[in-house]
């Protein structure tokens, strides 16, 4: 299901090959988001031109909308939205924490209430699980409690205990099913990487497809992310893949990537794109800025289809105009920039002697 | 120029070709409406894909933004948006009067203010030729007064009297200027045929470019416009082109090309798509309606990209939830349902024994 095709000899990197049951991955790799069935802006022609892997979606979201009984009925997300390719869906739980204004956390589950039209939705360690399994995802997320930044030791130890339960209950659930998908721990456990040390040994010889990292990218520091990544990965079993959860800007791909990390996801490409700005080799610039009003000159020296047919000056324009096609080609060249950006530490790493 | 390459037997329909610098144009032909050097959401692959022979770009809406000075500093529309084929510009008099709060008429000029600053502007009819020969467009529309529907036939005078001599001066200046862009005359006239005659004698033998049939599409019923377009067509010298400005429905396009007009424009097909509506072979629909919900067929049987990749519950979820990909595949799909209508109409012409 995973092997390991080449390790580094400069670092912990490694480049895998990732099997589902809609295709191989290779890893390292970035993963765009499609929260809901889709990426915002691009076409799938878009995204196979871009060279994208495999995409997320979120099971809360497409639990209001269309309802993953829907998607279900349609045959699963990959032919409701024309994805061939694989998609992982998170659990839902991070958007129960942060869209939903009341939730009530139990030992068994959490009740919130849709941050669409109030009513009353109950997230199990079970239904999540059945939720992605009606949304027809290749690889599956459990139920977890996102501990917000900065928590206490006691507080994060606390969240931890429910979460390490239901991840043990939802491990029980997706083992009896029968399925190809497959099914991701993850570790919690703050900036403490005692207790991280703790979860991972708890679920390290569970028989799960791998592990992803969770609680980071909530507003910690870069330096304390990288320092629990760099504590963590050590303690992770070698033959299974590591996901970073909403980890994925340019600045942390070198580092990540260096511990161990295989996968990557954020949903900052786009989110950036909206407002202007957009990554180059030299850093990320602000396309509205007024130093870019007769810029000739593309973004970068970049072969995606917003770099080899569009000014600055041109997609500024664009931008000051309010005109969608503005966000769209940004997002493009975004996505395009970290896909490209992992894809060459991949090969790199396939090309040291 | 403009060359008649095959006459109808059954109607006053004509295929036509029609030379500019940015290459032929094969008439009947719609072109879409790419009002500020962008047709909203579309990218340039995307025009090309779906077979566009020639885009709209608006004088007024360039002459504030980015400005015409710049298009011209920065090599023309044509290089600023990566668009190769031809481009028409109309003259911005239109907006003049629907988007200015306030302007004041004068017999050589209108005073306005900009919709977006306030700022105070001036359209003659030399400088609005000077705007458009720094855009760089290949056909060239002259300022006019677009009267209001319903006007008296005093009112229609009036404006008429102003309008053309502005079109003879604005004719006198493009014709000393050292340039390939071709000019039309706009006949005006409103619903008096009378009115629409005496505009088409004045200008028949002048040597323009080609003919446009203004001041309709402003809210007058589908019958007063037909009637319009099929007492003036015959006027008009058999050896220009003829473009009716703002027309460009599916239901517009049979009577107007059988009346023997060979351009067609029109805003809808973008506008319907962000308000989830599209053309199909049996009339329009609203994706939005709930009938569709569950519909996992096309929106038509059409080879679009749309209609090739995603079914009408995708595309009424994407409307549902705002995601800006669906008015993306929307006004994909509807503006390669009139190009390719106008394609097939040409086609049938082509066809007849």
């Amino acid at each position: 299901m995973f092997k390991i095709i080449k390790r580094s000899k400069k670092s912990n990197a490694r480049v895998g090959l990732l099997k589902t049951a809609h295709g191989d991955i290779q890893t390292p790799v970035f993963m765009p988001v499609g929260t809901l069935a889709t990426v915002k802006g691009m076409t799938v022609d878009n995204l196979n031109e871009i060279g994208a892997q495999i995409i997320l979606a979120n099971t809360y979201h497409l639990s209001l909308r269309p309802t993953t009984e829907r998607l279900e009925q349609y045959g699963g997300i990959h032919s409701f939205m024309n994805w061939k390719k694989p998609i992982l869906t998170d659990s839902g739980g991070y958007q129960v924490f942060s869209l939903s204004k009341t939730r009530k956390i139990f030992s068994d589950r959490v009740e919130f209430k849709s941050h669409l039209d109030g009513s009353l939705k109950v997230f199990t360690p079970q239904n999540v699980i059945d939720h992605q399994r009606r949304i027809g995802s290749d690889i599956w997320m459990p139920l977890d409690i996102c501990t917000p930044y900065p928590a206490s030791k006691d507080d994060v130890r606390k969240d931890m205990a429910v979460t390490n339960k239901w991840i043990k209950d939802a491990h029980g659930y997706w083992d009896q099913l029968d399925t190809k998908s497959l099914f991701f721990s993850i570790i919690q456990g703050g900036m403490y990487p005692d207790l991280r040390k703790e979860c991972v040994s708890e679920f390290k010889d569970m028989g799960f497809s791998g592990f992803a990292l969770g609680g980071v990218s909530v507003g910690e520091p870069r330096e304390e992310m990288e320092e629990i990544v760099a504590s963590v990965t050590p303690e992770l079993p070698e033959d299974k893949p590591r996901y970073l959860m909403g980890v994925g800007l340019p600045e942390n791909m070198d580092f990540c990537i260096q511990q161990g990390i295989d996968m990557f996801d954020c949903v900052a490409p786009a989110r950036l794109a909206r407002h202007g700005h957009v990554f180059t080799k030299n850093g990320k610039i602000n396309l509205k800025n007024k130093q870019f009003q007769d810029d000739l000159t593309p973004i970068d020296d970049c072969d995606c289809m917003t770099c080899q047919s569009y000014s600055k000056a041109y997609l500024r324009h664009l931008l000051v105009c309010k005109e969608m096609l503005g966000p769209i080609l940004l997002s493009y060249h975004n996505i395009h920039f970290l896909v490209k950006m992992v894809d060459k530490i991949r090969n790199d790493i396939l090309a040291e002697d």
